[in-house]
């Protein structure tokens, strides 16, 4: 076994982001301590019985001072206070990353809480699935083999960002790189873009008269193309909300082609349809996901 | 095991939806014999090597005649041509089913081909994925618990009617009823839609300059909504183009729907986000498929 290479880390909300992330560290022996904070006690409770963490924390400023990673794994709209808060008491060798699914603005809600020490803060983005929330949803192989997408700063050092990748990949991660920008443009595109349209096919079936009659003959095609529409909606709102701007593009660039499909469809123009389609089918099938 | 129900099944095409509807009337001891057409002569060795037909045929009039039921399982486009086929050499007592996934335009074919002879029509729609195609993939089991949709016609007797339901029910399959107006506009919305939207989304990004990197990022969420544009151009030309009123009216609904989410997300409307997503939530996770 190696060493581990982190002594201590405090990890702010230990559900399955920041539970699986602990889970990971400690199978790989890579962490001798971690300490967990939250804002519920029975979720910490919880956490510190699945063995998750080692300690409930509870004293931000006597934690934060010397531990060598802290992680936020909480909703992106909770992040700006945590920062503000453990601002004052973060040693200079400490380095915080995160769990966000949108990038620009937990970059903007750190640069404006962190202000001087904004280098210590390592940006990421683990792609993981998250149907299921909670300490008891934390599974130690969650990262194996799955993207984490650090967006470094230009204030990070390349010794910050090497610590931070190494963490990731302590827990089986694949890590690349992205600036925010391209991070939350990438996303917009094959993911919140993806969850909108199936929220809206389901709504737009919810409002009708006969739903039950139209679900009845529903089959498999349906369950898979809409099972993200089961998705938190606030977890949605809010990713909605943060990643707007790339977003609102998005939509607006499907409107368009949907547009497309519709004239081909309207003018019996069996060619253009059969076209469209197969070269959907050929970037499909040659996709695989990670 | 109860006596064979059916003396003689002829099958027109017998790839995955032929193929299983005779592999399953075996199974069940519900028919003596079994013969398939096809315009592939290979196919056709296929299926007689796979036990799923007893003989090839090669004489339509003389097989047709005194056959207790006759399976169209080709391309919808291919239906045509075998109702006239087949039209002068059809017993009194011979019915016809179909395995089409759009109605209203078989059931005008078949109109017009049989004319007098429509009674013995009753169209069929079973439910069942066809990602895979030809003998190789038919399967005892493709019917069994999956939906099968009758559309019967005014002229059908009940007797007849009653027949084809008990046909397809020795298959496993659940037969249901409806129009083959509310069959089309039902599948218009919660299959052929569905469809077109994942077939949109990955043309969309498959244009891009950039969709090497985009799909790189791509996830479990994405590939669970894109795995229907993998399927068959050519069958979802023709499926559109079949229902193309039923499927341009989904369309344009959709595009109503989608308008509202862009115009909710450029309000920053986080309430009204919330609650379309919240109600899409809620009656995606009421929903199971059969």
């Amino acid at each position: 076994m190696e060493t581990a290479a982190l002594r201590k880390v405090v990890i702010f909300g230990v559900g399955l982001i920041g539970g699986s992330f602990a889970l990971a560290l400690r199978k790989a022996n890579a962490v001798t301590e971690v300490v967990g904070f939250g804002r519920s006690a029975a979720t910490l409770q919880q956490a510190l019985q699945f063995g998750l963490i080692d300690r409930i924390g509870d004293d931000v400023a006597r934690e934060v001072r010397d531990a060598d990673l802290v992680l936020l794994a909480t909703p992106v709209a909770q992040m700006a206070d945590i920062l503000a808060r453990i601002k004052p008491h973060l040693g200079s060798n400490t380095l915080i990353t995160d769990g966000g699914s949108t990038k620009c603005d937990v970059v903007a809600a750190a640069r404006q809480q962190l202000g001087s020490k904004i280098a210590q803060f390592i940006p990421a983005h683990p792609i993981a699935g998250a149907e299921l929330s909670g300490p008891a949803a934390a599974l130690a192989d969650l990262y194996q083999g799955k993207k984490v997408v650090l967006t470094p700063l230009p204030e990070n050092s390349p010794a910050a960002v090497a610590r931070v990748r190494a963490a990731w990949q302590a827990c089986g991660a694949l890590v690349s790189e992205l600036t925010p920008e391209q991070h939350d443009e990438v996303f917009a595109a094959v993911s919140h873009l993806p969850h909108l349209l199936a929220f809206t096919l389901v709504h737009d079936l919810a409002q009708r008269d006969n739903r039950e009659l139209l679900l009845s003959f529903a089959a498999s095609g349906f369950r898979d193309f809409t099972r993200i529409a089961a998705s938190s909606p606030e977890m949605w709102r809010d990713i909605s909300l943060a990643n707007r701007d790339a977003l609102l593009r998005e939509i607006e660039q499907y409107a368009a082609e949907l547009y497309k499909m519709h004239q081909a469809l309207q003018q019996r123009d069996a060619g253009k349809l059969e076209e469209m389609f197969s070269l959907a089918r050929k970037v499909r099938s040659a996709w695989t996901p990670q």
